[in-house]
């Protein structure tokens, strides 16, 4: 168990009346716990939180005149994973994949699957079904993608990173997606903090449906999967982009750090959830 | 008030034991009534009946050995829309539309909204904001791209079809939707049954949120608004193909009838929810 | 008749040993005629004109060191354009198409025609062939870009342009390009330097085969017809940069002027050749 | 030296006055010498044969009024292609890059260079460079792409192909050929006959720019490179299609044969030219 803390802050200068949805709050769920937690937007600023879509994670929403918006969030979080042995964890059949679940076989804007599966089948068809051959795919990525800031944009999907090899932290989840949802496996994005992420920012990384529950992982190496903290979860990128913004506005600063209270358990060699 | 009565057929050859998901039983709504129904699969075929992703809609699911399978779905289903007048339907601000609609927002596999941004405001930036703008956008694709059997296939997006300008039923909706996006008007692939759909399939259309609800909107021109029986909803059609498999099995027959019991009513000349 | 003075200077921070070709020079062809011209490298640098490809323009190709590389490049062009009545130039049918032009009828990278054949015919289908349907796509092209600097990057086809509806000179005149060979009309992109160009830059036009000659146009509508010089001919862009790199080198400065002797004769309302 | 004999029959129902362009002819090159040849359309069809764009091979052009079309082709063709040592074929740095070569280095329609530079420098960077790493591309394609009929169409380009890691002859010469040219090797596709090709058609292969000329190879690995008569050259496919045809007629019969007139010598251990 890790208690993670984390602040983050993000300064617009506001010049047209402003909405704001922000995914910046980590996420409730089984295995993540926040024990402490501050928004501070100043006295003036009212927002809500609400839950995006069918309920997958916390917007923060609010809506300014121009003038300068600060937000402050400090957190602090227990991420206590359960933790399996990943030769237990089998790939689902069809028949079996929840209903709930089912959205994240299909291909999406960033994650085009139905372009790939030949590809998929071709390289992963042969690894043994399951948690490792998630795990395969996850250190495919890792291998086989440059880390290159700059090297994307917003409009960068999936196939755009698979043939020019290069990307942010974003598209190697995009390319992982991909290649899960080609070769039958759910998969899902997920968006949040990681220690060890450099630069430090928000970071992407994935979720696979395996066994019965969605296991993490991290196809950029950066962090281990006991320290990263959960915000939002979509079916790419678009679902969780630390802000949306209708009107107009600057931003000034986005200043993010992440760490442990303590020594970081060392990684268990073990798949863990969400 | 329309009652419309549909059958529907699918026969399979399958060859390998499949697995089935199917979204062909209409949908129960505000507005839309089913007032008999029969599922008949034979005696030796089990189902289930599940709610798709977060529920927006039911899917038929099944697994089947080789043989022959013959399913057959009656309804009668009772269309009683709300109906508004279109000049009190504004366009909703980004900060009032509901969490719960905004992944509507965002760019999907066969919608990439993000992508025709300057098109969409340059061709509907000045019309009046709201439905009327959603009704142009609808009449635009209308006029603009040519219906033709064949001419994509279940990899075209909205921007092939735009720079193609020929589709079908799903086409001119996910184009429709890709515009509505751009500008910021939340959009919604539907699929359904319609009376006028030639030749008689599965029919694909969509909605749009407008005021305070999802109004329906045809671009293929095929249907009247009161003639369309809804059975499933998406951010575009891989969230509701009519049928989706995992195993082998060849279609050996589908068959469609949508009739109305008696006259149909003439379609008002007014908005129209789902 | 116009007599344009050119200047270009191009300074580069070379790191290591780096290979260049340049199109700069301008062309020589019957319609325009070079009095003056230096080019001057410095008294180090050996340099070699030879014709690109089949011959359509001239390449400067040169090796260097690391250090800093200074190309000046000056002349004096005399623009006699042969002007004809635009009802006089027809469309050439396929047959009388000259084989040296077919070339020009087939998708080039960045001028993907196979894509937009409805899409051409749906727009100028009902134009009368011949100069004025070339005259009115170049004027749509106009019409309905928007030229943004920043907006399109080197891998942006007209497809891409047609999507976003905004792009610079290359992109005005890939589309263009792009919907003449759609429907029919064999069109080459052309480089080259301009009267008028805003900022002044390098500049990038297209030609038309109509009647028994290349006819010109630019749709930015920046600089008149007879105030352009060409310098190289292609299928699209890729075959007319003005710099063509490999090694390592910085671009420093690039800074052109393009100015009338005199008084700049009013652009005749007639076709004009290259 | 093999004596190849070919026979390709072309039949069509012409149902509008249709203009044909055909690359059919057999090549004259240095190393391709044709002893027989015939042409056989009738008594009353007109033909003319014409040099394709800057000369790189035949165009029988000609155009009918409605009827059937009957083009019978016969020839036989030695080739005897001149063998030098791999080793000896260094990569050509591109300041001796011969000026009509260049445009091969230029991304094309189906061959999106500039979009797979990481891919290829990844996949072959550390190959040494010359004839091996063009070998290596070649037999990258061959193991790395099904071969698979009607998984491609007239639209799909090299970076489609490498997704769907499907094609047909003309997709495995595109994806080489754009690996090639990522990669500073310039690259040209390459239409023809071979003996082998099954089924039986016209072929699609390619040529790369080494030491100091052109060497054959066929990523499908259907023929050997002895076995092999170019018909036409190009940057991609668009360049060399068996037929193209403006009006409106049917293909009712398309016969290939190619064969040895005696035993096919063992394919050399050796490059080849063109």
């Amino acid at each position: 168990m890790n208690e993670i803390l984390i602040t983050s802050r993000l300064r617009y200068e506001v010049t047209e009346r402003a909405s704001f949805a922000f995914s910046i709050v980590a996420a409730r769920t089984d295995h993540q716990t926040v024990t402490k937690e501050t928004i501070d937007l100043g006295d003036d600023v009212a927002w809500t939180m609400v839950p995006y879509g069918s309920g997958t994670h916390q917007l923060l929403r609010l809506t300014v005149d121009p003038g300068e918006l600060d937000l402050s969030y400090t957190a602090s979080v227990t991420v206590s994973a359960q933790t399996d042995r990943p030769d237990g964890l089998d790939e689902v059949p069809f028949d079996e994949v929840p209903a709930e679940v089912l959205p994240y076989l299909n291909p999406s804007r960033y994650c085009e699957s139905d372009r790939v599966g030949n590809f998929s089948f071709r390289l992963f068809g042969d690894t043994p079904a399951g948690y490792d051959r998630v795990k395969a795919i996850s250190d495919w990525v890792h291998d086989n993608l440059v880390y290159e800031s700059g090297s994307t944009d917003g409009s960068s999907s999936a196939t755009d990173v698979l043939l020019q090899r290069a990307g942010v932290c974003r598209d190697f989840a995009h390319v992982a997606i991909t290649l899960c949802r080609a070769i039958g496996v759910p998969a899902r994005y997920v968006s949040g903090y990681g220690i060890g992420v450099d630069p430090q920012d928000f970071h992407g990384f994935f979720e696979a449906y395996v066994g019965t529950d969605w296991y993490l992982f991290d196809p950029t190496g950066m962090a281990q999967s006991n320290a990263l903290v959960r915000i939002g979860y979509g079916r790419d990128a678009a679902d969780a982009p630390f802000a949306t913004l209708v009107g107009r506005a600057d931003l000034l600063e986005k200043e993010i750090t992440v760490a442990s209270d303590g020594k970081l358990e060392k990684e268990p060699a073990t798949a863990s959830t969400a």
